[in-house]
């Protein structure tokens, strides 16, 4: 398995289109389709917020099917607490596309996000998904992903190649998010080609575990949004025999590429947080099992006071073991201890002495480690967050409705 | 039942005492002593966090006795994370006061306050102690409740008078927090003392439920502190047939004082939220029962989301369904509304058209009450906070080890 620098439709049979339908103020691009020229099996998570947009309701529809040929999106509205009207601008923005792809009923997913409790403006998303569709290219990669963006700061993607039975697969993802990160099954966005074949009920049941460890292990605010979805397109043009199991030969390398990509864009937006000055991973073991470790180490990430004290560039070790301590696991506190890219603070229960300027140093950088030791038993866990700055809260601020 | 403008000593035989022992690098006061003139039924909770500070672990021994003398505290130095060094220190604050108050063992309670991983600098705090001891007042109240503040940035008290079979009595009580805040049974500190006379075994027992309506209906940041503890004396002075059952006929009385004095202070507590500009009191009705209310309210009030668009001004009833959305509560979207301060802003699943003039003077007040009512049935909670501003940030990123 190789990492290439590929977009959305590097997988062979993928094209994609990103257009400037109107929707966003800025002007830039915000509606956009991904197609693959076959029917793909395809696997969803979606959002678990009670008020889940209207396009989440319907996609879980789609997500029902084995098959599907392409997802439809905007950006600049969530069409999220929109009611009816919401529901109907859904299911049009779905038949629209089905109709210019020639897709069958319930093959099309609809992803919007944005701003929360407005209206879709209709006239401009029809047209932007006309013109989508006429764009619809190898090499419109890179213009479907600036149309799912809001407020990120760079592009999200990965992508790798590798073989499954001899024959060269490729898969590839984007992803778009920067604020309401505390993913509850999948994050906001996360689109995911790849033309290995895998059997549709397979592929469901590993999108969700693959899900549980990536963009269910970031978080930025803890606040989870109503529109999160994480979809992955598989449309067999590789050849390979389909993968149906764990026990299939081509499992485990396709289950690492999958992971691999899941966790790149997952990393990606913790890395772009609003307002983030540094890129945090808190990695936690030694915990009663795995619930117990991700609990610490969710606690850690979302706490605010950990991360101002990061922006503040202070290895403030109390915090870190006080959220861990309010977070529910059952540990010994005297068996505890932290370290910071290594750099070992606290332990047994105790601060440490430790080389003030190396630790300075540590500080200093823009990626962190947090690593704790609880002293418990196997369970393990890693979750990546980013710092809490005044621009989170100048963005937050001004963010306005 | 009215109001009066007492301090920790309002009620009789109580004494107490604050000075300036040195902890704080302000030089600010920094230890004291409330004290009972006779043995007091003492009720008390603290915080569930696993790393609670030695000073607790101490003082959930006291509070498996009837009777209580006097509670010794310090701020400055939260002796949490401290080992076994840390225990001893809290043991000898407790020792320490008995001989000097003629206490028996296990009579008075032990609270540290301030920054987490540094053992307190005994010889200025028995210095203290020693000193404070002296000063013992019933003028001492003002300096005891400077004596518990760290990032506090106004003094939280709050007193009521009332009768009991005929007698007057009366209940006053302290607290301190400002960041670090939500607990998990009890708030950061509150002392409460009153002359009324409660059967022990009852006190301890409301002590739990008034906690459970006060100060776990508070949030700052969402962080649990290592120390939070809430202490009960009633001594009994008032001379009134000791309280002993809901079926008591002072009953009533007393459970409304001794709620309206909790909730005074945790009000104060989040009105002094660190950074805060905004006082926020989150009101959810209508929901499928009082826990579930509980859950949605406290979801609203963490969200950073919600927290940052008060203080932009912004009425972004958007962020605050979502957070009621992920909160894990049951409930119709299309049964939601919301209102701030009366002014419906969402109904039926749908944001409305507000008066824009009325809304903006709305957002420009300082107190405001979110109400969200869910539409299902009868349960009901509030909850109180603050608002995330820059000086938040700015607070907790500089506030070094």
């Amino acid at each position: 398995m190789k990492q290439i620098n590929g977009w959305i439709t590097a997988p062979q049979g993928f094209v994609a289109a990103g257009v400037k339908a109107g929707i966003k103020k800025s002007g830039n691009y915000d509606v956009g389709i991904i197609a693959s020229l076959v029917p793909a099996a395809a696997g969803a998570v979606f959002t678990q917020n009670v008020m889940a947009s209207p396009a989440v309701v319907f996609s879980r529809e789609v997500a029902k099917q084995d098959y599907a040929r392409a997802i439809v999106f905007n950006a600049g509205c969530a069409n999220a607490c929109t009611g009816g009207q919401g529901m109907a601008d859904a299911k049009r923005m779905a038949q629209l596309s089905e109709e210019l792809l020639g897709a069958g009923k319930n093959q099309v997913y609809v992803c919007s996000t944005g701003v929360i409790g407005h209206l879709l403006p209709m006239d401009k998303v029809e047209q932007g998904i006309r013109e989508s569709y006429k764009d619809l290219a190898v090499g419109g990669g890179e213009a479907a992903t600036l149309a799912i963006q809001t407020t990120d700061t760079f592009v999200k993607k990965s992508a790798y190649e590798f073989k499954l039975n001899g024959k060269k697969a490729v898969i590839a993802g984007i992803a778009k998010g920067a604020g309401m990160i505390h993913p509850n099954m999948a994050t906001m966005f996360s689109f995911i080609t790849t033309d290995a074949a895998v059997q549709p009920a397979f592929l469901k049941k590993l999108v969700k575990e693959v899900a549980d460890k990536s963009f269910n292990m970031v978080v930025v605010d803890g606040d989870t949004s109503t529109n999160d979805s994480m979809i992955v397109l598989a449309n067999g043009l590789a050849g390979n025999p389909a993968i149906d199991s764990e026990q299939h030969p081509d499992y485990a390398i396709f289950y690492e590429a999958l992971l691999a990509v899941s966790q790149d864009l997952a990393k990606l937006i913790a890395r772009d947080g609003e307002g983030a000055t540094k890129f945090l991973t808190v990695e936690v073991n030694e915990a009663e099992n795995d619930t117990d470790a991700k609990v610490v180490a969710m606690a850690i990430a979302k706490s605010p006071l950990v991360k101002t004290a990061f922006f503040g560039q202070d290895p403030n070790w109390g915090r870190i073991v006080c959220a861990a301590g309010y977070s529910g696991a059952s540990f010994s506190p005297d068996k505890v201890s932290v370290a910071l890219n290594g750099q070992i603070i606290f332990e047994n229960g105790l601060g440490t002495v430790p080389d003030l300027e190396k630790l300075k140093g540590v500080m200093s950088e823009h990626d962190i480690t947090i690593t704790v030791k609880l002293g418990a038993a196997e369970g393990k866990a890693t979750v990546w967050t980013s710092d809490f700055s005044y621009d989170y809260v100048k963005i937050n601020a001004e963010y306005h409705t």
